[in-house]
């Protein structure tokens, strides 16, 4: 994770998984570390297929609005290297398979960045060859691009961070939601390892699918970064008990008027920063932002299956990966994955070009 | 629950569990539902001992603080039965177990409020026999009086709730939390049963220990009250989007000033409906209020075990109770398992004595 290095050295060092990307290509192959399976066990997921990408992404083997984009800009590689004798076929598969990408995870806006920017650069190619060659040129850039903007994301934002602050996160805005370096937790990295500040995380668990308790405590377990995990419901007790310093969260997509969609629950903490006068930022790459959305309105929020919340996936006593039920079978559930964060509620959002405050009110 | 009827029915009627208490004493037993094995099985549990009983209370085999208060009377009166011979003995033994039981569980005023009423009255008798009969009439006279006082409060607060409302829970503010009714929802079920007004519940699954998800979900499935389970992180989101028409939570602990000790998540809640412009309602019988606190400040608050966030337990596909682990091995987890709500945030209080408005600045 988010240190220099080849994806070939993806061993555990001093038993710590460092050096891997989150997702790459190799060759028609899309390989990902396949984060169903943290913290219980590190395992690369290797897709064949665009259709096994698009499967992928789905099930959240990969997930994090920017490792989505360039997942599926690889999955429009695979696709042009799926078909060769003609182009027509060539196009129709490409178009169908950028559709069905498209539909995949709704929310999120560097899923459709991704797509648009390779399905453009491959229309400058006059043959499939060429296209193909585009393809792959322009989904490695983006890939570089996340890294690198991650990167200035924690460059940039590591000052928000004073020695001895809390910083409380939710979900996973860490290396495995973008390809390296992560965006809130860039910011993080970068303030605690390059600068040397003591940082404390709250973690929120984040239910119903635990990105916070099973990824971001993973991650930070790899850095050797102090942390605790809380319940989602402890957040607004411990910012009123001035235990937070700051909140920094990741974003899906970010309207023109600076409203965010982000993982459920983020509203919530928005509300509750600034009642209780904390600063509250957004950390994402200009990928992420929307200007085709007005505002928060406009963003569509992905609703998934009630099993995320009916069921629970973890290691028993004797450490086999288990589903169990937790409420009564007969009762429904309502599982909306995002919530829309007003831009009145977000102090600053930090991107790659720097830090845009939206408020002065807070500190 | 919560409907009239001797204990000696508590069988499945229509394949619904009616008629039984929560906790009740027969003879030197305390029997009560336990909590931990629902929704997957109905079960009585059966303590035979004053330590038994506050050895269920600490396990929250019983929890809510009223029925938590009604245990503590009843582990007395077992105290009461446990020595015979010697009158210093007996009120060395009633006095140790008096001690355990006020550190069982510290945060719920309804404990303190139960032994003192009992250790007061039994005081009045001259020897052994008379303390032991003073303690059960006094014992039986505060489940009694919480039974009267939860229907009371459901009558008192149905008319806060009208036809076609959506009305937020968190935790299990119901029967299984006192001896029958329940305080939120012994409103909605005398709003709904009583009046037939169409009430719809969105119950906040209330993370740890779940009991929103697994206690008043089947709660509401015994009374057929249509109800969906959300994950906590979506409260605010269906707040914002004009989905909750109110919120009623019930109460461990009420300071003189009103403000409120309540299942973590509570103070959040409270927070959101305001800035939501959305009443904001606590149901407690008087036992829950201490004046002897001046504020919310005063109140203790329990942190719990962090395998409470860090284990789950459930049914597997095979129907067995398991317990699997969520996080990763090394991570540490923080668990206060009460918030305060400053009083400022509560619209009204609805107890068995009527509705006292804190705030008239909501609709």
């Amino acid at each position: 994770m988010c240190f220099e290095g080849d994806v070939d050295t993806k061993i555990k060092i001093d038993n710590k998984v460092k050096n891997v990307k989150t997702v790459w290509l190799e060759g028609n192959q899309v390989k990902m570390i396949n984060q169903s399976k943290l913290p219980y066990m590190f395992e690369i997921f290797t897709s064949n297929s665009a259709l096994e990408t698009i499967e992928a992404i789905k099930q959240m083997i990969v997930r994090g609005a920017p490792a989505i984009g360039c997942s599926a800009a690889y999955a429009i590689v695979q696709a042009a290297l799926e078909i060769e004798t003609n182009i027509d076929l060539f196009w129709a598969h490409i178009e169908e398979v950028a559709e069905l990408l498209r539909n995949s995870r709704p929310t999120g806006k560097n899923l459709s960045f991704a797509i648009d920017r390779v399905l453009k650069k491959m229309r400058e190619g006059k043959n499939i060859k060429e296209c193909r060659r585009l393809a792959i040129e322009e989904a490695e850039l983006i890939a570089k691009e996340d890294i690198e903007f991650c990167r200035k994301i924690g460059e940039h934002g590591k000052d928000l961070i004073k020695s001895g602050d809390n910083v409380l996160v939710h979900c996973n805005p860490g290396a495995l939601g973008t390809i390296e370096y992560g965006t809130a937790l860039a910011i993080i990295r970068f303030a605690y390892h390059h600068d040397g500040k003591e940082i404390f995380v709250y973690v929120n668990e984040t239910r119903p699918k635990c990105q916070g308790s099973r990824l971001t405590a993973w991650e930070l377990i790899q850095e050797e970064i102090p942390f605790v995990i809380i319940a989602d419901n402890t957040a607004g007790h411990f910012m009123k008990n001035g235990k937070i310093d700051l909140v920094i969260v990741g974003a899906d997509r970010i309207a023109k008027n600076g409203d965010t969609a982000n993982k459920i629950g983020t509203y919530s903490l928005a509300v509750l920063a600034k009642e209780n006068k904390i600063p509250f930022y957004v950390a994402a790459p200009s990928s992420t932002f929307d200007l085709g959305c007005d505002s928060g309105l406009q963003i569509p929020i992905e609703n998934r299956s009630e099993d995320e919340i009916k069921y629970f996936s973890g290691l028993d006593e004797e450490g086999v990966l288990r589903k169990i039920k937790i409420g009564p079978e007969e009762a429904k559930y309502l599982n909306p994955a995002f919530d829309i964060t007003p831009a009145e509620y977000i102090t600053a959002f930090i991107t790659e070009k720097g830090i845009k405050i939206l408020s002065d009110t807070l500190p």
